[in-house]
């Protein structure tokens, strides 16, 4: 395993699906910043599970207690332990799949790799691992916005084969992004993802889908290339996240096809500083903030646990029809939203404090 | 700066464009390996500028020189020191460049860090920088092979806006991908794509493209979840080689346009192991590699330096019509093959030591 | 901060003197091996307070609970969170020394560096920061025993000017290390120690001490030069524990006053391997393991906090005479027996890891 | 092999004693600090053999080439490539030790956890391996010093049974120390150490003796606890060195014997800070500099390759009478003066970028 991330801000998580608790610990957050636990929560009521009819009918309410690093509401600058206890266990729900590996799950490469899997859900592969990273991240958006004014939305842009119009997030808020269940801010498809994705539940399958995410008013020249480049550590962040393939920047694939002479984006005065006409770079040249909004977008696979019945086969090479049982996201874009944010604000901290090291006093 | 990747198989690279040299230290190759120049020679021969009309006229002959670690053909398990001499320098060509920074460079984003930059070409931020990854990631490319069968082999699946036809690459060699000099095996296609960077180079403009690679005999069992998850390490080495804008790995951004039990992979029994039926996945479940071939796309951007002109800004502010002199790629794609190639294979040697960690005596 | 330790066998800590709970993350303990909480708790109950009249009279009931890793008693190969909730908070007793830093105390340098501390107690600083390194370190020993048969076993060689007769170590037991309280097996001096540390709790004084500690059965080959040299690592690993001034490895400062033809360790055949006649080098030759025991010394300096007055100089400049409240040990070096020797597991297990990884299959 | 050492400041070294090069790349120097080879050459000629007849008459003309990172005299930020190629190699001298390992060298730890080592001279565990950190911590004393002030003081305090007279070392200089082949400051004692080094060469014998090292003008703060503490990261340095074998900080094992009321440091108004009126920690308290000088000490075990005759062992388990050959030093404590300052500034200088992170803006 390698659950520790980053090299000034570094967190290391722990927890599976049925354990006692999930959580990390947050090392490297700046001593003097004022940190309670309702700070960290809302992120975490965000990705919980149960918030609407499009989600998993469990309810998990994922409370935060900080177990070190904070004395009288104010950071230590010591390591900031946080746990979340496993309430909602139902471990009995997902022994009939012991034999079988669900396709496209973990199950299978668990087994491989460690030749023993947690006897039920999805073990540490399961989605409840990411809640120490939305803790431990929550807490690294609060540095970055007091800091430095940054501000990191993110929000749904395609559901399945449906998509919602291109939009820069300039003026976005989080308020905007959570004015529905779906979290799309587009209101002409918002409506036909919803019913999507009611529908793959009703049908027991499952459905993709997109985020993008801006992060606005960071500073020019935060990234360490070449293996610390921006692009690479937030690639790497989100690639680490359950059930993602894909991750561009910017112009991205597209951009791909574009020549040099459109896809580049030409120097402009903009107050103080000096900014780019267009952004088709996504905030990032050299693998280094250049003052523009940073903006990317990931890619989330369908979820691979349906209840739809599936031709597979077992461990020992018996062909099986699965229709798995449980409670299943039919779509995991909408509470993917906090997630995908949190990590960003992770990898935007360690990068900011690295380039803070660089000054000469 | 970041200069050094890996867990267990460790590099650590340095040298700009116009320095004495460039090159890498390789730490972590395990002893009494075979291993000579010529091992590592061709990979640089297959980057190198100059190979073709399509690719820059510089001619750089780049020698690579093992400094330690090999005594008499053989690996002494000790770091391997790698230079490759910088001959071709003409920093001349640049000067003209220092009071604007080229539009998507990283001329303004380097200066913004560091406050400083090398006063030609891209210093750091050239292409020259990746020499050190190529050598390195040959030595890896033989481990793999020698000892685990593995094959990695990349190829050009787009130039600009011409897409070759989807293909396996299951039984594709280096032999067929470099029959061309796109290097896209795609024979109804590879001939547009020639035209189409010929009428770049002269027109003074750039086109992007897109690479696609496999990895083939790669055991179940490589990747450590959370944080170095097999496509999260993967996504992060190719984010972190210069003009990438994007990474998809298995079905990518397209299967989330598919429902779960479109995308899932159902297993089917192959001779002794369990493998699966299509490979949605990419080769990776869970962070973790199935034993299927890994596949993946990265997105290249069209190259920032044009000799077509630019209007943009100046550092001071200056309105200035840009045409940028020197000698550069109007398409990077054919040279980048052997770079991902080479990045790759870092990252699954760093990785299946690790697994290698996990055996008890 | 820097919280986390190791490479394969990644160690992660939280935790101050009066917050909710100290604790750890292990990661990569190989999975499939038996664990519970009772495997932990004995070291730890050798190292909480109040175990003897020599020790502090605080009640510290450290229980850990294991939250995560470990399913039916049996490893998963996932990482184990490791929590001991603190009942016994005294906050008060230290209010007066709040503008007065304790004379080699980390009071003044916590302030000076995070501008904040722990409003009482040591804060990070404090004995219980401890607590993670030796709930998680014994787990480390259960593998090195399981896997490999090691045996680390340390004892106190010297309290203040009292020194035990040089002994090898070879033989001796826990059981036998903790006969006495003073934890110094030489029966000829255990009872002027054990007098000497009631006189100093008695007369409101302090004092240092010696460990030594020895590791058996530990093979050739663990170590990786040049900076995971086995030594180097080991000292690392005790000059980061509170109170530690020195250490020193085989014959140390004593065998610099030896010729090289005196300090040099004949080989000689042992049964099957080549071992050595003496073992002047504690064990390890050129950072690597030769396969006789490792040898080593660590020193403890008094402890800060003393009752007696002392005069010094508050934050203000103000000139005080200081006389600290509390509960505190006269003399840590009992308590830091299983300190030492989980701090010393953690170490081994990590580069035992390590030279597994170069087996080829 | 681990070879690459920090967190900001990082340095990763190759080379063995007869290959075609050692060196360094040092990764983390800010920018825009002036930097020529005239600056790394001298530490280099410090540490070379050959400089007088007390030691190995080996002549290597170590001479330094940057490779890159550097441009016009200035950094970029970029990392330095460092390369001192081998000039002097006489493969031939060692060959009959080849089935002999030689006592308390690191051939027979090589063997065994290599399965090969170099066919002569040390390999990597030769002295030859330090001059890349030579190399790179000067150039990491060249920025503590012209950045904070910093400056770092080695001697010889003690040669075999010969001590140097106590001495605080506050203002000593390195002219000073280099008055004498033997670096020892106190002329009481010097001559004898000369002539106790001459006859243990005549002798064909080896010496140890400790070093002193002491750090002056370091501001309080620096120093990560807790594993990365300034005392642990400074053993860990020193113990990664080649024949060392103890650490001790401040009073270190001597302070053990002290009482807490006679070890313990007041503090004490000085100037606009507040010092300490003794100095029994040696300038650190809980692993944070507090502003008084660093002082610390370093046991050297006599060299362990010696012409004199010693029985001993053949791999094949056949008795030897080993006489060794070639060119040693009697007595490495001399040389080892510039490479305990380097390695020092190496610690010091990442420790001090790490606590320049923590300023916000």
């Amino acid at each position: 395993m390698s659950s520790t991330l980053g090299t000034l801000l570094k967190i290391s998580t722990f927890g599976e699906s049925h354990c006692k608790g999930v959580g990390a610990i947050v090392d490297g957050i700046p001593p003097r910043m004022t940190l309670r636990e309702e700070d960290i929560q809302p992120q975490l009521d965000r990705r919980r599970p149960g918030q609407s009819i499009i989600s998993t009918p469990r309810q998990e309410k994922d409370t935060v207690t900080i177990l070190s690093g904070v004395e009288n509401g104010v950071t230590l600058g010591t390591p900031i332990g946080l746990l979340v206890s496993n309430r909602d266990q139902r471990p009995g729900d997902y022994k009939e799949m012991n034999n079988v590996p669900r396709p496209s799950h973990a199950d299978f490469t668990y087994e491989m790799k460690y030749g023993i899997r947690a006897s039920s859900g999805g073990g540490r592969s399961s989605a409840r691992e990411t809640i120490g990273r939305v803790a431990a991240g929550a807490i690294a958006e609060k540095f970055l916005h007091e800091t430095y004014g940054v501000d990191i939305i993110s929000w749904v842009s395609a559901v399945g084969s449906l998509d919602a119009t291109d939009m820069t997030g300039n003026n976005l808020t989080r308020q905007e992004v959570d004015q529905t269940d779906v979290r799309c801010p587009d209101k002409t498809v918002v409506e036909g993802m919803h019913e999507a994705i009611v529908s793959a539940r009703d049908t027991g399958d499952s459905l993709g889908g997109v985020l993008t995410c801006i992060c606005r008013n960071v500073p020019a020249g935060w990234g360490e290339p070449i293996f610390d480049k921006m692009e690479a550590r937030l690639a790497h962040a989100m690639l680490s996240l359950p059930a993602t393939k894909g991750f561009e920047i910017g112009a991205g694939f597209e951009g791909t096809k574009m020549k040099g002479s459109e896809h580049n984006d030409p120097f402009i005065k903009k107050e103080s500083r000096l900014g780019t006409v267009t952004n088709h770079s996504g905030g990032i040249q050299g693998g280094i903030t250049n003052g523009e909004p940073i903006i990317f977008r990931v890619a989330f696979k369908p979820p691979a646990t349906i209840r739809k019945a599936q031709k597979t086969t077992g461990f020992e090479g018996q062909s099986v029809t699965l229709e798995a049982k449980g409670r299943h996201d039919p779509c995991v874009v909408p509470r993917a939203v906090p997630i995908v944010e949190t990590m960003t604000a992770l990898v935007l901290a360690d990068l900011a404090l690295r380039q803070q090291a660089k000054r000469t006093r």
